[in-house]
């Protein structure tokens, strides 16, 4: 309603109470002011109201919901299906244009708007989260590994020469693949066993770069997050390095903005040495559904040349999805998540190194990663391979943990990986994973816990009988506890579906 | 409800009306059954109730939706805000995994076989359109200029020297950067004037393969679906060609696959010489938003590699939106909707055509194209450039013309291209473009022309004045008579707007 | 956005674009504002969009969405579950206050506004509908039944020694029982026969008001729409004898809006003689789901005193459905509706008409009542009962057909009523309704017809054997030739439910 | 999916992880079975997954939702907006029969099953909130207001010659109009002042009751739930009299469910004495909109007995809206409402009256009222009427505070009430009051307090010069000790919207 229409109210609902219901219009509506202002997270989150109402006013300024709009082009946004119109609330233009998938959309104003509105909140948040020098960055709608290979392709730009790329390992095929599909060879860096932590092998790198040339090498790509026992690596000595011998240095930071140790390792590479590009993973740190991922870097013209590298306009939808849910979470919001996770994290720690005592296993001891934590499978009844572990754990709704044992050989856009997914050739234990990710609940911990108990209870009956027989009654006793509510109430859910868990 | 919800309903509900519902609910499961067990278009569109019982029943079924489920995991789906929740129907986990974005995921049964039956649709759905013999096809979340891009790294892997792409000009940005961004040297062929068409220059490809070697060309790129007065590429021809070197042929069949000429010229290319891959959008052939393309081929195992080829999981919305509209259109409704565009576009041609005449312009004669219409600008009064044409329909709710006028020259990634946006370094004239796309209404068809018909008075009103005067009587009363209920709302609409149209 | 934001705007998104985005959103708040100042139906429907944008405007304004307000009342529309605040769209305190359930209330402005919009849009469909001259009119969340009871305990406060109801025989329990309920002795005026309509016994009237005494009548409650053979009641002779005798007049009007012989009915009978108030469902004749009612008057102050009857206030539901719904529709829309029910009611009775033939009943001769028309169900073996068409057309999924059949006496409310069901004590015939409504569809018809001819067929199987051999044949190829394609894809359906249609 | 199509999807997705999602399902279903088999409030609430889940199920067993069903009726639950179609989930069918609200539709299984599971559920939620001995219930879509006016037609029915209500003064329009409208002879029974309290004056009634006859009275009128100072009435006491005289006994148990004080009340006297029917508000008690309530009562067939006056089918909307609201709150979640709104009733009352005492005010000791407060405003500032404090909380949104003041006289229904609002003649002062209702949160408190701190400073500022400088500075430390994040935020709230609260 405008002006106009609220002044013609007053004939109809007295003066002072159509008043009233303006200040609280106005209100909502300086919120919204506030936020193309100041282009950062608002301090407290919106409510789903005025996202709505933002989200609405943005769409009427997109051609496609024009009224009285004629459209005789070949991409008009038309929607066909209601159902589709009413999840993208009308927005059908998508981001970007041709030549770059930063820029502005004449046909699309309200889009195009939210796409920059949402580039800046994600800035933000990046600054929030810790790496305060970030300087420039884009939501793109792809995942982690596409968005790599499309850094790289920039770089090749820059570097036409360069043929390799130094990939100290992490076992997650996709980082690896994206250096294939954007036709790299990966040279790749075995870590260093360090007590129970695998990390970068520093001398192994120098020793590439003398080898290939720097000149012949596009970048060195590093990881911050990784499952343990593998720790982020030497970003700062990497940093140095790539500084040294003028080689770029890409990031793959998948669900390392969450956490502070990863943020400040980037941080100070950038401050000390050379960061050129770092990458996010969208759902593993925003809790949103998977599809996009942040490209940031610390130079805004390199950010911009990436951009404009992709061909073609792209889906509204991640972007859509990051704006509604940094303005529903707000500045509080989200460092209270980030601050959630890292008590968890300690309570994950916790919980799971009284489990494996309990149960005659250990936790791996790798301090420096500061999301994943591992425990040994070393005392499983004989008949039962460790991996087991695992999928009676999925059959008991506990979801995300990972068991690696040794022998599993892989070949990779034809490498071939000893080992694969223990990060290593050599590591000498089975082990199973569990990660203190944003978003978990305490009630999340207390569940994995008890079944975890239950299962490591049934693959060890026949071993340990006798001094198990004494164990699982303190086991029990001390699990007690600790049982919350929730956790009671599982005992109804199970019942209900009828599983033995 | 399962059945034993509905016996126990009958202590509520006298059994016969309780046994008629079942029945009734049993109907829409069969219909469903039917999807999956065919994976093919239904015959009759289903309706929303069907659509979201389907959704639901697909979400419940990924773990982030279990009751019950604890995740300790680094990417468990959690999604923050309920409002992206929903438009998500409660899917968190995208498609694909780290290694294949066509591969399947354990933790989200469900939109796994959401994924693969949206895939299996839009195979049928190429086959509808007239692709009888593609054997393979999957939904990607990017734009189609990046699938392209996808397309030629794939092939990159078999052809490790290729440096070349031979690509028969195309003014449009994205696919001239999908060679650039691919990391490929585009050999651009000019196009031949031919009347007023712009058509392949098949000597030129031929001279080029010469020069370069077979070898080291990656692949011929062509353009099926464009702008008027170019023409779809000769395919045929290119086929054999390709067939005979050896070469790659990739066609950029952007928004082809709506009109039965673009999707005979592929059958046909395929049939009797080479086609390797084939990439559509989805926004412009399936009246989905903006966000994805459909990566096809001939050779089901060559687009199993390209799906491979993605790093990491992906977006599911692209899919999301494919899949309803493709069960809401049926097979009834989507050949509706591609023979009522064969039919505006006839439509169109013969109302631009009077347009034409009465303000002293004439048609590009482009037969050979099938979605785009060319009109001269030639007789403006001399103080309006003709792109001021395309600003004013623009400013008055016509959206999607696109006005060329000889004289612009642009720069992208290092090639300059003279009169860019005229897919030609030498056409005569100044013109504008509109197009027949799926979708469009007779409605849209109507209010262009009036609108154009007013803009082009205002254009020459004083070069042509005297002259003029009669023929405005005559365009008013030829316009008059078609003038829809529609078009007279306009009047009303514009007063609302205050726009003086 | 407010004008700040839109400015602010312009440093992200070039003016020109945000300026066209602008326009087109003051084109929808100026559809809204004229609403708001003329208060009658657009005269084009509105879109979903403008729809709900209106809504939000007005759910912000109501103070259980005011950012920072407190409650501490007994009454402020705290809402549990998100899924009743979406489907409320915010609006929680409902309609009218203790006193009035037209009157306005300070916490809700918005609500309030919303409710007074409805009711003078009510007024204006009314007008729209034929009733020229209504004066005031207002929607109550309550069935027709109630609303008549309403009406009446209103009128008893001025007519204090009133006992009576002279009441037409209509045979539908609710309006009897608002006489009941409302604590008033009905006196029913059984209807004459006049070949083969049920019609008005205006001597049996003008005899019980002698009988009673004009002053010792509440009021003398009249029907419209009715199911066939009865007719509308001779509202113009009551009408007149109202007024003589200085007797109110009640009309209950269920579904008669939606047919211009009733609200011709009534609008004559107000100019000429009297009506106090009348009263109309809002499902039967707006296509809105059960629940509510408009009562209207030609005095609006005696509407006015009915609604202050209404004690507390009252669901805001049915309310914001019809305002949705008229403002959906349009003036356009709505008329639109109204004549093809009119067209839609001669091709059943065409069609009805022809499948009797066939089956050798005829129809009821009743041109008088515009929506219900009758077929005998004389000829059915004797083996089945006439009820059991309607049951077994039930199960084929046709919903809404009535069989009467001699016989069926009920007690009602104290009364016995002989043959319930046909409106009469004596009406000679099994009969078979059906009933052309708004918003009812050609392929509904064609759905019945065939439906009705398969079960008619089945019917008679051993009664007319030779004989229908021959017919049936004819039968089938005369209903085939208008067999349309939904009819056909009954097929379809049929087999998917595996039921014996 | 049926099991058919589940077994089809594992050609497309390995069977474990179909038979995991599987399971995850029929874990919701069996949650749904549960709810049908006990028809009560399920321990854990459900989530909107489930909620929707089972309305779907409901919904396409109603015929309005068959596919290929043909109605041929006047009331076919046609829904002409979409948005009208979604709001109601696709229910149009309303619930109940022209004969009985609670009667089953043969047309709307679905429907009608979801209406007899509220009526359930409501019934459940009566026991859990104290009422263990209540025998039938059922929703009715009008407010508490008519609702009691249809007990009293009921009853009518069994005692013709009743002409009186006896009434316990409340002022309360509604409640008083509920018996004018149903035609009745209020007796206004003045309270007693007892202390601050007002109560039940016990030998008033039983004069009454001498002076008109018990056989002339209808029933006697008592209210729970009332704002301070008034207390519930004696219903023990009361009910003792009705059952000696015979007199039925209507309880007006407006909001009074959420208080165990007034459910004691209900209990104790339907267990000594007598209680005919008792009806509460939906929207006070169970955080639903306004627009429905619940008539219950000890003998389930006077219950029915109501139900079958009213006529006609009704709206579905407050039973669905119940539904969700109680499927969701669980019996645990409702449980904690009720002990939450206990203790913060506690808190509202400490904090009212450290308040009341920094500004030279008292709280009315009226500790038999479980809901309400009040506080004297006795000391204001001359120039400022006591009601002018209700406008300055309410402009600075807070909203449901209640000021009275000696003077006020209202005539309604043509009875005059002295000081109306007072519920009573002779109230000795003028008082605030607030309510500590169901949802409340203790943010809503503390914003209350400060406000209403910075009100009464205002209002005083003249008077009380001197001593309250020195006061105002103990006042805020005091206050600013229990400052909550949430009272900081208002400052921001504030600044916002400009306004200086």
């Amino acid at each position: 309603m405008n002006e106009e229409s609220l002044k013609l109210s007053e004939k109809l609902v007295p003066s002072n109470y159509i008043h009233q219901g303006i200040q609280a219009k106005q209100a909502r509506e300086n919120t919204i002011r506030q936020l193309i202002q100041h282009r950062k997270l608002p301090e407290c989150g919106w409510d789903d109201v005025t996202v709505e109402m933002f989200l609405q006013d943005v769409a009427v300024m997109d051609s496609n919901n024009f009224n009285g709009n004629c459209g005789v082009g070949e991409r008009e946004a038309r929607i066909y299906s209601s159902l589709v119109y009413k999840r993208h609330f009308g927005l059908g233009h998508g981001i970007g244009r041709s030549g770059d998938i930063t820029a502005v959309q004449p046909k699309a104003a309200g889009s195009s708007l939210l796409m920059k509105l949402t580039n800046s909140l994600a800035l933000d948040a990046i600054k929030i989260a810790g790496i305060k020098s970030v300087e420039g960055c884009f939501v793109v709608p792809m995942a982690t590994g596409m968005s790599l290979s499309l850094c790289m392709l920039t770089l090749r730009q820059k570097r036409r020469s360069a043929k390799y790329v130094i990939w100290p390992r992490i076992d997650q095929k996709s980082c690896f693949k994206s250096i294939i599909t954007a036709g790299f060879e990966p040279v790749v860096i075995e870590n260093c066993l360090d007590g129970d932590e695998l990390k970068t092998n520093m001398s192994a790198i120098k020793e590439k770069i003398a080898l290939f040339g720097a000149d012949n090498i596009l970048c060195v790509m590093t990881t911050t997050s990784c499952f343990a026992p593998r720790i982020p690596d030497s970003l700062e000595e990497i940093g140095l390095l790539c500084k040294e011998y003028d080689i770029p240095h890409l990031v793959n930071n998948a669900y390392g903005l969450q956490a502070s140790k990863c943020t400040h390792l980037l941080q100070q590479a950038a401050r000390v040495g050379r960061v050129d590009l770092f990458v996010q993973s969208l759902d593993k740190n925003f809790m949103v559904p998977v599809g996009g991922s942040i490209i940031a870097g610390f130079d805004a013209g390199l950010v911009e040349e990436v951009g404009k590298n992709y061909p073609g306009r792209a889906s509204a939808t991640p972007s859509i999805d990051l704006f509604i849910t940094l303005v529903s979470m707000g500045t509080t919001g989200y460092k209270n998540l980030l601050s959630e996770r890292k008590e968890l994290c300690k309570y994950l720690t916790e919980r799971l190194q009284s489990c494996a005592v309990l149960h005659g296993e250990r936790l791996l001891q790798t301090k420096h990663n500061p999301i994943s934590i591992g425990m040994t499978l070393s005392n499983l009844d004989d008949s039962i391979p460790p991996t087991e572990v695992g999928s009676m754990l999925f059959t008991r709704f506990v979801s995300g943990t990972r068991v690696v044992a040794p022998g599993k050989n892989n070949t990779i856009g034809g490498h071939m990986f000893k080992n694969f997914g223990s990060h290593s050739d050599v590591y000498p234990f089975s082990y199973l994973t569990a990660a203190a990710a944003i978003g978990m609940t305490r009630n999340d911990v207390d569940l994995f816990i008890t079944r975890l108990d239950k299962v490591l209870t049934k693959c060890k009956t026949d071993r340990t009988d006798r001094m198990k027989t004494q164990k699982i009654g303190e086991s029990e006793s001390s699990l007690e506890k600790s049982k919350s509510r929730e956790v009671e109430s599982e005992a109804i859910n199970n019942s209900r579906t009828g599983k033995d868990v």
